[in-house]
Parts: C-alpha cells; sequence; structure tokens
C-alpha cells in the first residue's frame, strides 16, 4: 500500500460530525483505533511495535538500540481538523519501510517509525504532549493534572481507557536509541510551489490562557450599570490580540477557542476563558502577549473584572540541525528551505537529537481545518523523498 | 414539609461540578430526577398526577376541569443555575396545597400544581419550551428539530430518554380547563424590600443567534492579512450589543453563550455562533437588535466574513391580567406591584388565561447563578402568601 491508500483506510475514523472533520483526540475510542490500526499496518511490515511509558507508538526495523534513524508524526488532530496534519507522516513513514524493503534496502543502523501521543493539544490543551512527556521538557505531574473541556483530568481519562498514567514521565533511555529524526508533515501554508520541501526552523510560539472573571447574574434583571460581565473584556481582548499583532510585523495572534462559564444564553457569564495562541519570527512572543495582557487587564479593570494569565505552553524558536538539513537536501534535490510557524515534535526532539522535516505541498495552505488537503502525486513524491532519506540516513 | 424542606430535598439533583450551581435539563437524569419527585411529593399530598403530552407535569385536587386555579412554575435550570429559580415556585405550591389542607379548606372549584418544562431553554435554546407547546406558540416540528450543544435533536433525547417526541403539540383541552394560573418566582432583581411583591407585567424580550462565518484555518501559518477570523467580528458585536443597549436606555443586552467552531486553540475558527439576549421595557427589541446587527455586519464585511441572524425566541410584552392582580394584591396585603425583565411560564400562558405572579425577594439580586438566594424566612412567607391566594381564588 502507498501513502495514499494507507490514509484511505483511516479516512472513516473519529470523523466530528458536529464540527466537520475529524477530532481524533488522546484516550478517546478514535485514538485507540488509530493506535491499533498502526501497530497492526506496522506488524504487517514486519516491524516489532511497542508502546512506551507515555503513549507514543514506536515500530522497530532491526533490534531497538542506538544510533537509530526515526521517522514519525502523530495521528491526533485539532477538533474538528484535518486528515492530513500528522496521519501524512505516519503513512509515508509506513509506505517509505515499504518501499525500502522492496528496493531490498538492508539497514546498516536500526530505523524506527513512531507515532507521538497528542501532538495537538486538541483534548487537554498542552501540544506535544507525547514527545515533551518523553525528552522530560514537561512535568509528568503537570501532564496527569491536565483537564478537557469536561473537567476530566488526563490521568483518569487514561486510567478510564486502560492506560495506566503512573508511568508517564521521561524516558532518557529510549531517546538515546534516537541518532536522527525526520519528521514528515503537511505544509501549513501556501509556501511551497514544489511537492516537498526542506524544514529550515520552527518559529517561537506558546499558548496563554486568559481568565477573565466577574459576577454571574439575570442578563434581564440586571442593569447594565450593575454588571460585571467578563464577556466585555473577553471581547475587547480578543480585537487586542488582533492588533498587537498587527503591531509586532510578521507575528500572528489567535483567539480560536473561548468558553464562557456557564455559557447559557440569559446569563450573564460569572467567568470567561480565553486562549492566545502566538507565533514570531522576532524569537520571543512576550512583548506580544504583554501587549495583550495590559489591553486585558484595562479593559477588565473598566467592567470591574479580573483577569489572570497562565502560560500553557512556550516553545522556543528551533533552528533544525545544519548537518543534517544538508543531508535532507542532498537526497531530494531541488527541494528549498522553509522556517514554519508551526509547532512540530520534531521541534521539540531538536533540543536533544539531530531532527529535521520534510514539508509536502498544500494547494490551498488551508490547515486545521476540514478543507486541508494535499494532492495524491504530492503525497506519493513525499514518501518517496523520505524513503530516500531514510535511505542515506541508514545506509 | 415546609417549601424549605422540600427545597432541602433536591438539594443534590443536578449539580454542575464544572460550572457550580445547578445544571438541570430536560431530557437529562436530573430532569426525570426532578420529575419524579415532584410526582412522589404531589401523590403524598393526595394529589391525582398527569403528565401531559408536551411533558408538563399536572397534580390535581380534585378533578380536572374546567375554571381551575392553577399554580406551579419549573424544575430545570440554566446552566450553572441557582437552587431558587423555578423550584421555589414549585415548593411553595406543594407547601401551599399542605397549608390549605391543614386549614381543613375545601376548594369549590379543581386546583392544580404544574411543572412546566425546560422553561430556561437551557439545553435547546427555546425557552418556556412546554408551556409554548402547550399553547402552540411554538410549533411542534420546530421544536423536536430543536439541536443541544452536542447537535443532539430534541426527538432523539427524548427518545433516548424514553418519551415519545410525536405527541408534542398544541393541548387546547388541557388549556381550556386552566381558570386562572399564579406563578409563584424568586424575584431577580434587588426590586423588593417586603418578602412577597406582585407581578405587574413583563417586559419584551427575545434571543437571537448571530451565525459568523469564515474561514478555518491553521493559527500559525496563516498570515493576518490572509485570515477570514469570524472571531474579530463576534468580538465586535459583544461590544457593540453593549453599546446599543446603552443607547437605547433602560435595556438589556447580553452575549453570555459564544461558541466558535471548531474551538481549538491553534485553530483559527470557521464560524461563530453568538446568542443575543435582550429586554426593553419600550416594547419591541427591534431597533436594538437591528443596532447590533448593522454593527456585526460591518465588523464582519470587514473580516471577509458573513453574518446570519435567527431569531430563537420573541416574547413581546406582557401585562398581567388586572382583576386578577387586584384579588392577588387584596390576599397579600401590603406587597407592592414588581414588573420583571425576567420571561416566565406565566407571560406564556398570561395571552391565554388570565395570569398572575407571586414575587418572593431576593436579597443581592443575582440570579441564573450559583450565588442566586432567598432567606428562609421569605420562602416561608411567600408560601404562605400563595396559600392565601389559593383559597381565594378556589373558594
Amino acid at each position: 500500500m502507498n501513502a495514499v491508500e494507507l490514509l484511505a483506510e483511516i479516512t472513516d475514523v473519529g470523523r466530528d460530525r458536529t464540527r466537520g472533520g475529524y477530532s481524533r483526540h488522546l484516550a478517546t475510542a478514535a485514538g485507540s483505533d488509530l493506535r491499533d490500526w498502526f501497530a497492526e499496518q506496522a506488524r504487517r511490515r514486519g516491524l516489532d511495535v511497542e508502546t512506551d511509558r507515555n503513549g507514543n507508538v514506536w515500530a522497530w526495523w532491526g533490534a531497538p538500540g542506538p544510533d537509530a534513524v526515526v521517522t514519525g508524526s502523530h495521528l491526533d488532530s485539532v477538533p474538528g481538523g484535518g486528515a492530513f496534519d500528522g496521519p501524512l507522516g505516519v503513512a509515508s513513514a509506513l509506505a517509505a519501510v515499504q518501499d525500502l524493503a522492496g528496493r531490498g534496502f538492508a539497514p546498516a543502523r536500526p530505523l524506527a517509525v513512531v507515532v507521538f501521543a497528542e501532538e495537538e493539544g486538541g483534548r487537554f490543551g498542552v501540544p506535544c504532549l507525547g514527545s515533551r512527556l518523553l525528552t522530560g521538557d514537561l512535568d509528568a505531574d503537570r501532564a496527569r493534572a491536565l483537564r478537557d473541556a469536561d473537567g476530566v483530568s488526563l490521568a483518569d481519562a487514561l486510567t478510564a481507557r486502560g492506560d495506566d498514567p503512573s508511568t508517564l514521565g521521561p524516558d532518557p533511555e529510549r531517546l538515546a536509541r534516537v541518532g536522527r529524526f525526520v519528521e514528515l508533515h503537511v505544509e501549513q501554508g501556501r509556501a511551497l510551489d514544489v511537492p516537498v520541501g526542506i524544514g529550515s526552523a520552527i518559529v517561537a510560539h506558546g499558548r496563554w490562557r486568559l481568565r477573565f472573571t466577574g459576577r454571574g447574574d439575570h442578563a434581564g434583571t440586571t442593569a447594565l450599570t450593575d454588571r460585571r460581565d467578563p464577556m466585555i473584556p473577553a471581547a475587547a481582548t480578543v480585537l487586542a490580540a488582533r492588533r498587537a499583532a498587527a503591531r509586532a510585523g510578521d507575528t500572528r495572534a489567535t483567539v480560536g477557542r473561548l468558553v464562557p462559564n456557564p455559557g447559557g444564553t440569559n446569563v450573564i457569564a460569572s467567568s470567561v476563558d480565553l486562549w492566545l495562541d502566538v507565533r514570531t519570527p522576532a524569537g520571543d512572543p512576550g512583548p506580544v502577549v504583554d501587549d495583550v495582557l495590559g489591553a486585558a487587564r484595562e479593559a477588565a479593570h473598566a467592567e470591574g473584572c479580573t483577569v489572570a494569565l497562565t502560560v500553557e505552553s512556550l516553545s522556543p524558536a528551533v533552528t533544525f540541525d545544519d548537518a543534517l538539513a544538508a543531508r535532507l537536501a542532498a537526497a531530494v534535490p531541488g527541494a528549498p528551505m522553509l522556517a514554519t510557524a508551526a509547532g512540530h515534535d520534531a521541534g521539540v526532539l531538536a533540543a536533544h537529537v539531530p531532527a529535521g522535516m520534510l514539508h509536502v505541498r498544500n494547494p490551498t495552505g488551508v490547515s486545521h481545518a476540514p478543507d486541508e488537503h494535499a494532492e495524491d502525486g504530492d503525497v506519493e513524491c513525499g514518501a518517496r523523498a523520505l524513503a530516500d532519506v531514510l535511505e542515506e540516513l541508514a545506509r
């Protein structure tokens, strides 16, 4: 099966009938189905499958050992996401392994395909959960205490699916096996005019949660002047985020998630949670976040509300390993170098091992939405390029 | 049992651990538990219990018949609501029946306690669902097609709980039994400085849903200038609603519910639903809604988005029956007359039968929130006043 055919196999898993597209999250039926599907596909290709203490699944060609060439991505999605962000890298990795076996290639060092858990943070808010736990960049106690929108903790969600949350935590032994990591991913903008590009860098990005607290009350009987309505400063902050990003230049600030509590039509909210996503090539999103927070405080004060800021994740700028990038470029002639404003497990691993990325052309640039797309021909080019890269690195 | 003790019996039913307070909605376990509790309490007081075709529960003292004196309220809540809005009227009605029986009162005409279904519209959006279906003010097909936040239709939700959605619809026979309707309710502002007041009117109010549609995309990779982010006009509209209400004078406009779709942190929303609640003593909320919609359209256009308006409910101003109000005033000496900006089943019934209300003092004015409160002494005064009113009307 080629990568297109592999993707077609999971086309019905985790469809989101309300939002459109896919909602594939950690510790859900869809998440388990995808993990099982991957394990089965890997075994069919003769790979040895193991799930690590953080829910990442590894499939080994050869004994798991040091200096391994590892590729892979993730199978989870944002809520209502597309079919390619994550699964394309996993399907391409499986197809590349099959391609290499067909070429009669015998790797001189171990080769593995990995599926990282909950890369999008779609359910528990923190992205790259599996890779950050593996590397120790995310504290296991903090991870266990994360809650989803229904108030279910990560620990309880794992337990409910038969997984053991007590094993979460750094896995230096497994990390030490990785000699080089290459992630193939669908491009998330319109920057590629050829099928495949090579990742040069990931810009600094992070997620902040602002909680506005006011006073819950009746929407009909409370005079305007008596209100302490947290929706007012929250709305002002959505607009302030756009202004702050525009002022900073080449920066993106987004509020895509906003939850009033209790969220009734005839109820003045008692609190509003608002999530701010900021990405900036300047290297430090801090000044933009400070700008937004200043506006949020001012608007909250004017309404008799308060606002509290929590850093949910912060990913410094990543420059991928130059030497590895040069080898990728040699293996994929003509592929342009490309910086991205999207976060990836490869960015997490880059702080620990030489890591790199291949990007596959996205004709519309739409991403994190049902219309996300890559053409079949480009998908096949990507898988072939990945096979060439793995052959070059593992020879 | 007095009304305070009756309320204490349901203090654990439908608690909302996430939002605080109570979430008691139609076709949920809490909703069924409350209906069962009411039926049991009514039977203990010798009343005959029947559930009508719209899920409203009636408890009869005497044969159900014409010219009945009916009292009651509702047991459902807004999401994260208080303990009094609705249940106070039901508990007081049961206590009043017991009080009257203790007085040795024999009603000369039928007397009934009714619990109306889904008064708040907390799950399916349309308030006074049970009473509006009963009177025919809400079309049964429209009701069956209503959907909750998870996309479940009212028809499917009823079926799942073993109720038959095909019976929904006007019930002129049952409505014809009602001679007079009196609803006791906790006050929802700070207007009472004595324990009990008499309802004079309900101001015009309604609910409108604005759907902003843009283009879902990746929060990191989409340049600000390429965005069509519906959160931007939605936020502008929250602020515009406040300004429009202030301009109109003595008017309330509130956005307490706002749902971005898909609602991921790292995702530009593809659409945003925003619910606007407007109440105005001027009699017609239309000009305020037009003002808000104008601002919404302008903001949507500037962002390359569209906006569509749906009227979810519209309740014209209600003036309660003068003659009935005079009899209530005679039965509760010293009680002031009080107009309210909150909607009630009594307001729906007022268009069909003489209807009136008693309001019980709310010391803080907080309503539709966990802190909603009435003092025990005021609750007992209210139940006694209701007994006096029923005795006067049914003698």
